[in-house]
């Protein structure tokens, strides 16, 4: 990874060959109900489209209770080749039965209609309230203006992502360029994501045998590359990648029903294809792990409400699982949580959290420090279970930026495991009890 | 349970025969430093003496990370005798190595001393901030002073109850009146707790092989009663109240280091010893159980900035595992919560909720509603994953009071199981997150 050198480029997801992109509004948030207010009228369904079919992989919530969108994306990804995708925000067609299902294929099949691209390369992706059907007309209409409105410049992606934002208070993009078996090759990505944010996905949606403690947004992220890669060696690469980003962040600890990521690659660099035993792999690897842990913190930094950010680093556990046990335990105490609002350098707390998570924790073993953002240079607030002699004062110093790493270290054995996780604070709160009286305040 | 006749009346931890208590103020919560308000110099060192020795049982938090006081009394409770408990509210004498196993032993070797009552049969708890040296000068002489003060009315009782809150905005205590084996007989109780809570108690403070998920306040609880009982029958009495009543609440889903119930039951009524096989067992569970319960319940409806107490109520799962795993993760999704604190029926985020947690749950099986407390009267919101006919209007008014029952079948299987829980509010976070600037505003 160390040698990966890439470039930032504008155009998020059309910054690749052969990708357009488009967003529209057509009030899906109302409900359909033309009750309350539209709220600045933003956007609310996007296109992504390849000028030439795809290798495509995706991941997906590990929630029992799963949207339409994501089971019909499950199923078509594993065909390996897709072509577009079209999102909506303001519903997330969730529990919404058989009309749901019904709604989810509808949208790909009038698209398909429209572009003339096979009703099963396309996909479809939804977020905001659980529970209400999609208001048909309004996304029809929304999908034929979205289909007229294609562009292939950084405008029309802006536009795009505006319109899969949610509470999102801005707008979530990358795009970058790199060398890939001696050509130029264009990555670009978007997501969304603010609250009910503790992805754990997996390829099928299906859960592991071993649920891991905790695993727990809507997330969607959809990148499109003109990397030539197989489709298999681009799901192996994309589990990896989302391992490392999108499943290692929490704001709220609550694993949404619709968390969704989607990988389109057309080929269009005109590099020899990637297959997994290419050298080739490990920039690829690389490009993208780069794109998804960008995209994933992303989300953090925007989480509802979040002032701080905090990256819970647990060296030392007994086992992988301990390690991932507690720093999710840390990451999603809501008494650390309010801590870190504070700026309260809550050592007590933390391994109160510890103490509590299904990790072995050895309370004389246990050491708890904090750092700058990547740094090595830690201020030790406890060592081996006993506290040092830095100052409250130092430590309040630690814990005041928007951004510090919280550095654990077990001393019981090698594993390690870190989450980006966030502050709890009273904007998350207001936010998320909305107001009964006006339903277009209600989140998902 | 349903025969059990009983009143209630006055004096709480003194209400049963031979029970004495005082609660004296010696300022451990600035921390020895000094510094700080004392925001009106509320008591904080409580004794509760029995005139002769009494049978004792405990359950203490399974945190691994346990205080110095858990220890003490985790071993002592051991040998079925004890006559005395000392506590101090300001300080949780919890990860202070060794000067806190120290300093915990001190606290009851100087009441020996004062009393006149063997050392191994005077119990120690501690509740405030987490590791922090306790400011032994203070403790000595507030006990010197409360052994002093000891007193058998109401108003000593009063006093004792003080002594033990910490951002507990309202004493909690309860006694009642019963008759067992043919004679009068009285069990009172006092108990503290609003934040660090999700209690899981276990006899000796070791976890269970398979941890329940979520078991994660903290709670202090002192039961007295002058019936005659057998410490072993006590303990298993105990256990079960415990399982049903302080097992089952959590305010913000943290598992303290404190946590901790003793019961003291030094005959003084007269009944004839109560031993495991006798009918009065019944009885005496019976009262046991309403004063854990009642206790409890005022712990969550006292929580740190709760507005709504719910009640969830699982049925239907494939497992007892299952139906309490699905019960905490409604009860601790800080989604859930915040919708209960703005009166938002938003049953999407409770089956998300459901979805995510470890038990097996079936979209179009789960039924979801509301009712008054106790009450089988429910407004369905879903019924078998679709929404009913009741409207948003009348779930908001289900949801509106201050206290309900959420209902939750999953139609799998046949097990239950309940969560005492509360909504999120504003005010939780604003009191967590404290003021660094005046470190007598930190909590634990």
């Amino acid at each position: 990874m160390s040698k990966f050198k890439f470039k930032e480029v504008p155009g998020a997801v059309v910054a690749a060959q052969g990708f357009l992109a488009s967003g529209v509004f057509c009030d899906i948030k109302r409900l359909g109900t033309g009750k309350g207010s539209n709220k600045g009228q933003k956007r609310d369904l996007a296109l992504i489209v390849s000028e030439v079919p795809a290798s495509v992989a995706g991941m997906f919530t590990t929630n029992q209770i799963c949207a339409a969108p994501v089971k019909v994306c499950a199923e078509r990804v594993q065909g390996g080749v897709a072509q577009a995708i079209v999102v909506n925000s303001g519903n997330a067609n969730a529990c919404t039965g058989k009309q749901g299902m019904k709604d989810a294929r509808e949208m790909t099949a009038l698209l398909s209609k429209q572009l003339h691209i096979p009703d099963e390369k396309i996909l479809v992706g939804s977020t905001g309230r659980i529970g209400v059907n999609l208001p048909m007309p309004n996304v029809r209409e929304g999908i034929l203006a979205a289909a007229q409105l294609l562009g292939d410049d950084a405008a029309h992606a802006d536009e795009a992502v505006e319109a899969i934002m949610t509470s999102d208070t801005r707008p979530k993009k990358i795009a970058i360029e790199f060398k890939l078996g001696g050509k130029t090759v264009r990555m670009g990505g978007m997501c969304k994501g603010a609250g009910m944010i503790q992805p754990g996905m997996s390829a099928t949606g299906a859960r592991p045998a071993a649920l891991p403690q905790g695993l727990h947004a809507t997330m969607l992220c959809f990148i499109t590359t003109d990397a030539a890669i197989e489709a298999k060696t681009l799901h192996a690469c994309l589990q990896e990648a989302v391992a490392n980003s999108f499943n290692r962040i929490t704001v709220d600890g609550d694993m949404s029903t619709n968390d969704t990521v989607l990988v389109l690659a057309n080929g269009l660099a005109g590099n020899e294809e990637i297959r997994s035993q290419k050298s080739e792999v490990r920039t690829f690897q690389a490009a993208l792990q780069h794109v998804t842990l960008e995209l994933a913190k992303m989300i953090v930094r925007d989480g509802e409400g979040v002032h701080r950010v905090v990256t819970v680093r647990v060296e030392g556990a007994k086992t992988i699982q301990d390690a991932d046990a507690a720093a999710r335990a840390v990451a999603n105490s809501a008494l650390v949580k309010t801590s870190w609002h504070g700026g309260d350098p809550n050592w007590g707390r933390i391994i109160d959290a510890l103490g509590y998570s299904p990790a072995t924790v050895v309370e004389d073993k246990v050491d708890i420090g904090y750092s700058a953002p990547g740094s090595r240079k830690v201020l030790w607030s406890l060592k081996r279970g006993q506290p040092t002699k830095a100052t409250f004062k130092e430590l309040c110093a630690a814990t005041a930026p928007k951004e510090f790493d919280l550095h654990i270290r077990l001393n019981l054995g090698q594993a390690c495991a870190l989450m980006y996780a966030a502050d709890l604070t009273e904007a998350y709160v207001d936010y998320n009890k909305g107001d009964v009286t006006d339903p277009t305040t209600l989140g998902g």
